[in-house]
């Protein structure tokens, strides 16, 4: 380990419905965003990681990273990282890495997708291709089937119901009323939940995050490079993370265990030198309700079996003393999965340096995390983030 | 840098048509040669990057990083890279740079990709998304036509005929006859090649490299790693770079000249702390046969306008001087794409070892390089490797 790694510049497009907007234009005003927040030229960036999942089934397009570095007006090496719903997440910790061990002193890093554009049926089919496609998806699976599956399962481990659920939905709407970003900027109630349309047993529709469109971009530099340069950048990566399961649900020793977060929360942790009891705040994983517990206890953040109950009690609310997804999470502020992991970053960076609007929320507040899953959470990438005091 | 990085072993399956065959049976193949070549334990890797690029098309799958290190044997971070033909290349230089660094000290690389169970069409289709799809695609541009853009750009500014392209096609197939993983080990003609049915003009059927399947895996470790495990791994890498150009051909300053593998080449070198005279022996990307002469070229091996006549004059056959895709090369080895670049560097590294049946024909050789280009060369990937003296 050679480099402290700060992040320089965030930028986020609004994450909803811009069906007709190509991901390159969107990454071009993700990464135009952050390197006027970071006040870093171009030409100083060494290297592009660009997170990316279904470019060849909404716009047939593959091969991203080259087409991002241009997109974001960059001439570097340039790679397009899919890691399905955590493929930005992991384009985040390459770029660690990079100016970590020294190798660069600044990176670009970010992700991009296009979703809306493809039918509902049509999306569906290109977000199954990040299950197995061999012994899942040709047997029927969707996601919302195979998270259901989860919450299921968890239910008759630990207990917990409908209504646990539902108060993670209310409390992500809630968070993201006043955020510009979020795709839904509007409160919603337990009984609206319960009442929606049911998806797949037990998720309703507002268990389940959006098809969304958007893009979101870092730009990593060294601690070195950020005091030449006079950087304004108080916000670090301490530590990351990022580890594999079986790829099948049906593979793993447990439906409502994820043992690639807890992986990769356990690396990030130790690569950070704290543990969950130094974490203030959090932004994870929600693409389904039940998601946003099992993150919680793959993080260390609660034992197994007891974040079912965290929204309820209002622990992990605005006010509570664990805020959890203050952006309003995949649910509200949307999930245009190449997008997320990076967005995240974005988001929970703007809150520790005090330039969200919900960071008041959060002032006294020095360290993050954030969790970032793909497929039912055969990959995951964590991050650890720290505010100068 | 910390580390020497060592190739401890390498693993290919056959290319060819292997239709039956899902990526991750042919991958799990190549990555258990690699680990019974390297007597390294499966529970040693820290990292796997793998290189896929059309596998939402030919098997709608995506998110083939974990299904690759299940497939692997493997419990490991794990991550799909796509940078199109270029993918594995590039796997093979992030696991490179990962090792280089300190960060790891076994890091599992590779790639695969099944293409011969699409049609044609559909398989040029699926090709297709490597260029762009808004300004080249849609536009009607396959590549057999973008190559063949660029060779007569070529002939236009520095001659060469269809015929010097030809001798580039039967040398290739000469180098393959007793390569038992070659897709085509048989020998033709100039004649064959001049009359073949025309694919795009200039190039013939045999200008252009086949559809196939195939896996490659190399396992990367550090020099200490290496003499602690007493490990028989005489090759290195000794550089590694690769660079990013504007996406679309028609927003190049040149349609002959490929600047992403002139600094990819040159950040190799400037790595490696050797140049293009140290080199014995070159795998370079011969997609179509023009490709071979611009890899030349951009590699240093020859300047501008020369390469064309390399293969005529026999410069670049087995008895050459410089014996140039002794493999068969993209054109008669075959090029499942996305595991051509850690194709290349499993052949080179047997090329070196003397365990390559062309080997004897480069014994006293101890610097290669291989060359790795995705799309129209938008993205390549360049690596120096070495032998122990």
């Amino acid at each position: 380990m050679v480099n402290d790694v700060k992040i320089a510049g965030v930028g986020m497009t609004p994450f909803g419905r811009h069906r007709e907007r190509t991901v390159r234009e969107m990454f071009g005003d993700a990464a135009g965003e952050a390197f006027e927040d970071a006040d870093v030229p171009r030409d100083a960036v060494e290297e592009v990681f660009f997170g990316n999942y279904m470019g060849e089934f909404a716009e047939q397009q593959g091969h991203q990273g080259p087409l991002a570095a241009e997109a974001a007006g960059v001439q570097a090496p340039a790679t397009r990282i899919d890691s399905a719903c955590a493929s930005s997440g992991v384009a985040v910790r390459l770029g660690y890495e990079k100016v970590r061990s020294g190798l660069a002193d600044v990176v670009l890093v970010g992700g991009g997708e296009r979703m809306t554009n493809l039918s509902t049926p049509d999306g569906t089919e290109a977000l199954s291709a990040a299950a197995d496609a061999l012994w899942e998806i040709r047997a029927g699976m969707t996601f919302p089937g195979a998270y259901s599956l989860m919450a299921n399962r968890y239910f008759h481990e630990y207990g917990g119901s409908r209504e646990d659920l539902a108060h993670i939905a209310v409390k992500n709407h809630d968070h993201a009323v006043d955020n510009e970003l979020a795709q839904f900027q509007r409160a919603i109630s337990v009984e609206e939940v319960l009442d929606a349309a049911t998806i797949c047993s037990p998720f309703g529709m507002f268990d389940c995050s959006p098809m969304s469109d958007g893009a979101s971009a870092a730009l990593l530099v060294s601690d070195e490079f950020a005091a030449e340069h006079n950087l304004d950048a108080p916000v670090r990566i301490r530590g990351a993370g990022q580890h594999s399961d079986n790829f099948a649900l049906g593979d793993r020793a447990s439906m409502c265990h994820t043992p690639a977060a807890d992986r990769a929360a356990e690396m990030a942790f130790e690569d950070a030198g704290i543990g969950p009891d130094d974490i203030d705040v959090a932004e994870v994983h929600d693409c389904f309700t039940i998601a946003e517990v099992l993150a919680l206890e793959s993080l260390g953040l609660y034992e197994p079996g007891e974040a079912i109950s965290a929204a309820r009690n209002g622990e992990t609310a605005i006010d509570g003393d664990l805020p959890v997804n203050l952006s309003g999470g995949l649910k509200a502020k949307g999930h245009p999965v190449g997008a997320t992991g990076c967005g995240q970053i974005s988001e929970l960076t703007k809150l520790l340096r005090g330039d969200h609007v919900n960071s008041d929320a959060v002032e006294d507040a020095t360290t993050g995390v954030t969790h970032n899953a793909g497929g039912t959470v055969a990959s995951c990438v964590v991050h650890v983030l720290e505010v100068d005091g």
